[in-house]
């Protein structure tokens, strides 16, 4: 069989015209680029809430955080920065008994590397009405990643969008390796939005931003970038975060970049 | 012992500032960005004058091509073209007993991926004055990379440019996975200037295009492309060469990009 | 820090003795070979039992048995058979949800490639009093492995088998690479038993047997077999699955390894 | 096109029975198993004279050495060394130029991972009617190992002997992997005889005898293991190589594998 046959929905060939996810008033494939930023952990309420209004004020769109230590309420403290700043919030499921709260609560619900052949986890999330952000497995070629949108679609929810975050190679001086060619594979085989996440595959904070910028050069349609107040004292993942200033010249650089149309259904 | 000590004299420690490499009246590594375009083989007298002066007329710097087939004189075909257009011709090196002529005819020398780890040759090279584009092997690392410039170097020819060229991975979708990552890397290691190669990188032509602005936006010193009249029916390679007018276009990209600086030896 | 530092209670640093773990009468990491075989599904009570008896006959000492079908319920045919042959059961779990009625009908827990780094599962397992059978993910380094045995020992579980089952490479001839020096490394780094399932790594039956010796030959202390009574209509890799009389004809080879000793804790 | 049909001449299709290469009064591919033993390189007389006599004693068939420091005569010290004990010699050529030699002084001539992708070398192999130990490339698929033979034998050379010597993958706890399964596929694609390199492949000598057992238990028709009587002083890759007293061990667990016969042609 044909691997590009084996997934329909997400297929191309049966869709022509990218798909649009709308997230509140702002869209994921449409015209504008998708700015997702936020800490790799949420910390605490002065952290979080001081972070989201500088996501903000860069102008990137989406609110991202992650829930690492048991026992505070990551996701609450997620909720009371949306509601100060009217962000959209972003945040990894890692396991089925957290599906309720997250299809309430959750604006795109991220499915982390680790999970993307999590196939009943997949399941699942295909039975909410909630955007899933489902990131490429660590090994997973492209085929997989969008076998494992199948499963999610099968069940009824369309609304997936594809994350390219880095394979692993025998290239070391990088975590991993950010495999640009996928996002052009990616759409050119589906519909389906695709964004890129610098930060995870590099695993470098320097190298984030001049990554990011090639995403947007080759035709992603966001990009997910960790920043940190004090990347150093991170609680994790500080090597790989930026700062929000550069985040602010990031985006600056990006407004520059209008010439770069989205990657269209010709 | 660290890597990073193991080669001296394309390191950026001890030598801060980015290496301009001077190439007739053009540079690589300076504030231009050097595009080096032409076919994968040089096929007749007719083929390669008609596609240098397309080269010429897109505003790329430097024309290649490459010898494939026994029996022809392409390298008589290539200074035929540099005559008419005046571009500085670049070419691929297979073998030491080449040397003699290249030295003398040949503007930059390109040693190939599979020639990447050939110490005898490139110690051979390093004793002439002739610019070394050396492109890095299907599975080596950039610390590798980083060392076979080292024993050009260590003979006494300064002037290598480093190419990414595609690294081996497990995903097949493309031919082999541009490393994007790798020119960060090599500019942070390394004051060698950088280039790309997305028409082998991927094999795949509608590739080419986008990861060369990938390239641009990631702070590469150049790009080095393929291109053919009739890429369907060229001798080899035609599935990852593009049209001269595809080159045309890219190039006008390209210009918008000026605001994307070459990175430097802060 | 050294990667061989960050896990402590799996290091043979620490521990100079292989573990010897005991499953009913039988023993995994001691003298004896383990031999663990079934089907990759159990697909009904007939052909459990009837392959059940085949792997008795052939002096395998463990019965192996997935769960693929949702409806029925697998684990109790496999209880069945073990009634019926006194052989330990060895299956899957896949989701932290059949924890409690893993941890007391099944004899040996086996944890997935795709769930290696499933850490909140690892943990779970750790506080219960079972063997768990842990297979290296598709992409997991030998220390990632053995970090993700650190998780299950550190809750308390110390009854830990780690299994080699091939890794994703730029090889597509086989389904995975088996790392046969991965036992090697794995019984130096570790005093826990380290297995050899040749039918996940290659993919291709006639593999199966050879590759099985290699791993005995080597030192593993077990190998894990898939054997199907007619492979071509098995439900789900009939592919890597070899007939019992295959298995018998392997089991006659693997007595006259008696030559190649267990890697002891020298 | 189907990979398996662009070889013909290495091809099992079209030459069921094994290829026998005879060497002197020896053979590779047939009954009996090949052992090639020696340095890594040939470091003096009285080094290569006294391993020689230890590879003799040992049983081993065929006397191996690089040649790495310019300005000796490796070469003739290994004819000498076959002088004095009559076991053919295997050394590297690595570049065309020494073809004239090698032709007449060397019994069978070794092109390494290195040159695997050499056409032109290759090409100029299959003029001389010496047998060829053709390593597979750090990165070369099976099929690429095929086409190098293929490019060997098309020139009228058909004593071609394969050897699997490790791949780059992302584990680094060994140097490369060592990918036993892939004996197994040479044999079923091709008559042409395989043996596997142990040294190379792992990098670390306490891995060698293990893997060279794997390799024959797996159906190696030979194998090839670096020596040296002080390793840790040796010129290179000391870390590899084993003493020659590990050597006579290994022999006498190889005796005790007469079980394990070599693959044949069924």
């Amino acid at each position: 069989m044909n691997a590009q046959q084996s997934y329909k929905l997400s297929n191309r060939l049966y869709h022509m015209d990218n798909s649009v996810i709308q997230v509140g008033d702002k869209t994921v494939g449409g015209q504008e680029l998708a700015v997702i930023a936020g800490p790799s952990s949420v910390e605490s309420e002065d952290q979080i809430l001081e972070l989201a209004k500088k996501v903000k004020e860069c102008g990137a769109g989406f609110l991202r955080g992650g829930a690492f230590k048991p026992g505070t309420s990551p996701l609450e403290l997620l909720k009371l920065a949306r509601e100060e700043t009217g962000l959209p919030i972003v945040t990894e499921i890692t396991s089925a008994d957290m599906l309720g709260r997250f299809a309430e609560d959750v604006d795109i619900i991220q499915v982390g590397a680790r999970n993307m052949k999590n196939f009943k986890l997949l399941k699942e999330l295909g039975r909410i009405r909630k955007p899933i952000l489902l990131k490429r497995g660590l090994s997973a070629t492209i085929d997989e990643l969008l076998m494992s949108a199948e499963y999610i679609m099968s069940e009824g929810n369309s609304s997936v969008i594809l994350c390219e975050r880095g394979i692993r190679t025998f290239e070391t001086y990088t975590r991993n390796t950010l495999d640009i060619s996928a996002v052009l594979a990616l759409k050119k085989l589906s519909h389906l939005p695709v964004i890129v996440d610098p930060s995870h595959a590099a695993g470098l904070w320097w190298m984030v931003e001049p990554l990011a910028k090639a995403a947007i050069a080759v035709g992603a349609d966001g990009i997910m970038i960790e920043i940190h107040n004090d990347p150093v004292s991170a609680r994790i993942n500080g090597q790989q975060s930026i700062k929000p200033e550069r985040l602010m010249a990031l985006m600056e650089d990006v407004a520059k970049m209008k010439c770069f149309s989205r990657i269209g259904g010709d």
